[in-house]
Order: C-alpha cells, then structure tokens, then sequence
C-alpha cells in the first residue's frame, strides 16, 4: 500500500462525483473551507448545472468510468466522495465507456440486488483501481447531524414511541436492502421506504391521509431514517434537507428523527429555520432509536 | 362452555359481516352451498348494496356493536365471519351505539397500532359476547389457495427467488403489524404494502417503472402475499381476486405467490382465466417460500 500515498501518486485533490440535490455543493464547500481543492465530476441527469458552474469540474455520464479514472488522475485526485441523490438508473442508462466494458457482466450482477449492493460494488471497483473512497462525513464532520433536537420543537412520549418502532423496523428490514426511512404514527407503520426515496413516500403518507386511511390526528407521526445494518457508511447515508422537513410537515406528521452522528444535514440552520416554522421537531438519536 | 353450544342457545345461522369486494359473496355463496343459512351484515361505505340485495341482509353502520347482537340474536346466528375490504376506519368514523359506548376506551386502545392488533381486538369483544369467530376458510375450505400453480404459467428459478426473498421479508416484518404482501423483482425489494392495500402499492410499482426506477425488465417480479407470523387467520386472510390479477400484470410482473391453504381466492376460475390472458402465474407456496 506504500505506492498509493496520497501526496505523492496522485495528489491530494478531492473527486466529488456529483449526483443531485444540494448536498454535492454542502460537502464541495465544507471541504474548501478546509483548505482542500475540489474537483467535482458532475453526472449528466443529476447534478445542478448552474451550481457545478461555481466549482472547476468535468462533466460525465454515469458508466464512463475510464474517463473519470484518466481525468481524475490529470487533476491529482486519489480521493473520491460519491455524494447527492442519484435515482437508481437502469442497466441501459449507463453509458459504459471502451475501458468500463469489461466490467459489464460484473455490473449486470451488481444490477441484480437493492442500491446497497450496487453502490459497494461500484465502491470496490473505484478501490480496486488505486482510489480512495472516502464518506462524506470524512471530509466534512461538521455537516453529521449532532445528538437532540435542531430546531425548537421536542418530541412528545408519544412521538418517542413511533420513533423505537421505526428503528426497529429500520434494523428488521435491513438485511433485504431496501429503503433507508419509515413512517410510524400512533405506533402504526405507515409507509417504509422502496426505490422511490423519501419525498415520494411522505407524498404518499399526505395521500393516504387525503384519503382517510390514517387514523391518528394531524401533528402525530415520525419520519425515521437510519442507516442499513452493515451498510458502508462512505456511501449515500441517510440524509435529510429542506424538502425533507417540507415533505414531512405536508405529510402531516410530528417530527423527523435520524440517527445522530451518521445522518448528513445539509443546511442546519435553513432546516431549523424550516422545522421551526412548520412546528416540526428535529431530533439525533442513539442507534437504537433511544434518547441520547 | 355448555351453555355456547350453536344449535341450542343461539341456532347455527351464520352472519357474515360484510366489507367491500366481492369476497364476503364467495363466503356467503359457499356456505349456502353446504346448507347453511346466512345472514349478511353489510357494512355502510363499504359493501356492495346491489350485491347485498340478493341475500337476506341488515345494513348497518361500523360501530353499531348494540345493534349487530340484538338483529343476530334474533336471526339466530352465533357463528361470526368478518370478510371484505375495510379500508382501517378512522376512529371518528366509527357510529358506535349506546350498547358500544362503554366500550370506547378499549376501542381507543385498539385504534393505536397495525390493522391486526384492531382486528383481533374487534374479534375479542365479538367472542366475549357469546359469537364464535369464525374464519372464511373454515366455513368455505373450498376458496383456499391450493398447492402449486392455478391457471397455464409457472414460475422460473429467478421468480422462485423473488418469491423467497418477498416471504422472508414479510416474516421479518410480521411483527411490526404492517401489510401482507412486498413486491420483490429481481431481488430487489420494490414495495412493502402499508394502509394503502395491495392494489395501490401494485399502482405504486407501475408508477416507478413509468419513472424509470425500476432496473428489471417488464415481465420480472412477483407480488407475495402472506398471513402475518401470529395473525389469528380468522381474521383478515390475505385474499387474491381478479383486481390483484389485473394490477400485478399492469405493474409488469411476472407474477403471484401466496400462501397455500391459507389464501382466500374468491373466483378461482375467473382468475386463473384473467392470470392465462395476461401471462401471469400464480403459485401456492410452502409457508417458507418454496415449492409445494
């Protein structure tokens, strides 16, 4: 492992590969704030044209992995953070270059399983070829959603009862690779996160409630999100950001609660400034859904 | 005991308290059959009134505990089903009557948690009122899922571990109390149903594949439906009928598996004439997911 230092083999710029959302710019800034040179590769389809324009960047396709690994190397870049949502492509979205084809039949199997699975194995691929996968909780701490509430709001018993349940249920379902949040209300699952991400799902927790099938009260309910069980922490943790808490308060519920010291938060005070307008709390909590 | 004896206390005409679908008139249908008079309870807002009309019937409203014993008092039923979609009511939505007064505080309780933890509870005050709950598979065996496949498809090794995966799922969410059925494709777990029932979530499914979010081909994938672990199967059995057919082939899918002896089947022709149209298995499984 001598070779791969990163000062002298390649240098110590960081490779964002940039999917979409906020969260890409959050992690490129906390970096830059601490002195690190950033170089984002933005994915075609996801990232936000007008906001890469702010960073040097490159452009790519999802698949080009050939080109990302030549240019990577020509910007000094062995450490990479792949960061921002990206809604699962299909096989036939990706446009393998010359140099990704012979890993096709190892990414058609990759294709075969939840985004867990997909995401490592890209992960390990990057690994394999001399870079150096890093969280973006590594680059920048700061942006790890702390223990307790953010924001005015607390939650009730009630609420702290939904919250148990929810990780709970998190954990249980983990080993089948699926979604990363549930809603409880009044101890009642209402919904438990599939590949269409969570503001698809609180937009149907605001349908069901529309349609009178949730029978707890409005202002009752939490939106739990939790890492997997035995998920690599580097890639797509748990993160919420202004549409989450809008998302939530639309749905109708009480409050979000994330595990504490592995969610990303990308912008902590808009998300309070948010949560306190909309009366919705915010809470960190211990990995087994207790109070920290 | 004794004194509960059917033909003597209360006679052996049997009440059926009626939902939505057609399922409650398969029930009624067989037990006639077999001899039986039966008396239907049609449920306000949810039973089919142009349906209702051709048995011997009582409308009332859900809630109406008081009324429910003095009409099956009088038409001697002691035997109880309760069958058909009830969409979870919300507690202002149930009418009780002076006799379910008292009973409030249970109901209370009742309504805070999954739809079986209701249920059972519904079916507790029922038997400590003198009825027998009984399932409609005991007064109707005939409407149970077989072994093995119904109609001309069958499933391929890759649909056999969907269908694993999806009744491993749902063991290991049993006893959060959410829904009874998860559409796995390709081993990626695509839905987990909540209070939204099986027919939305299969729309859920056609949804995400019009999104693109969905990296299997059309045609991959199994709906599994199963009896919670611990759900006292006389009370809202996992049922299948023309509409889950119809869904499942709308959302892509290559297919259906339920439990074997513990899955209603409300029109097994029918079914298996729409699933042969549409290219769609459907299979009755072992318990823990294989072949019979």
């Amino acid at each position: 492992m001598s070779q791969r230092s990163p000062k002298t083999e390649r240098g110590d710029a960081l490779a964002i590969i940039c999917g979409g959302g906020s969260l890409p710019f959050a992690v490129a800034d906390a970096a830059i704030r601490r002195g690190r040179r950033v170089v984002l590769f933005a994915l075609r389809g996801w990232a936000d044209p007008q906001r890469v324009a702010a960073y040097p960047h490159h452009w790519s396709w999802m698949g080009q992995f050939g080109r990302f690994r030549r240019v990577a190397a020509r910007e000094g870049c062995r450490d990479v953070v792949f960061i921002g949502s990206v809604v699962r492509p299909s096989f036939a979205q990706l446009r393998p270059d010359l140099w990704a084809l012979p890993l096709i039949p190892r990414l058609v199997r990759l294709f075969r399983g939840g985004d867990d699975h997909l995401l490592s194995g890209v992960g390990r691929i990057l690994e394999e070829h001399g870079f150096r996968l890093l969280g973006p909780q590594e680059v920048a701490p700061e942006l790890l959603m702390p223990p307790g509430v953010v924001g005015a709001q607390t939650p009730s018993g009630r609420d702290w009862a939904d919250v148990t349940r929810g990780v709970a249920l998190l954990r249980a379902t983990s080993p089948f690779d699926i979604g990363q949040a549930a809603v409880v209300a009044n101890n009642q699952v209402l919904a438990l996160e599939g590949p269409e991400g969570t503001d698809q799902m609180l937009a149907r927790v605001a349908d069901l409630r529309r349609a009178g099938r949730i029978q707890s009260s409005l202002g009752a309910g939490v939106l739990v999100k939790a890492t997997k069980v035995g998920q690599n922490p580097r890639l797509d943790p748990p993160s919420i950001g202004p549409q989450t808490v809008e998302g939530t308060a639309a749905a109708g519920l009480a409050g979000i609660a994330v595990i504490a010291g592995t969610t990303i938060v990308a912008e902590p005070e808009r998300i309070a400034a948010i949560a306190d307008r909309a009366k919705i709390f915010i809470v960190g909590v211990n990995p087994d859904g207790s109070a920290p």
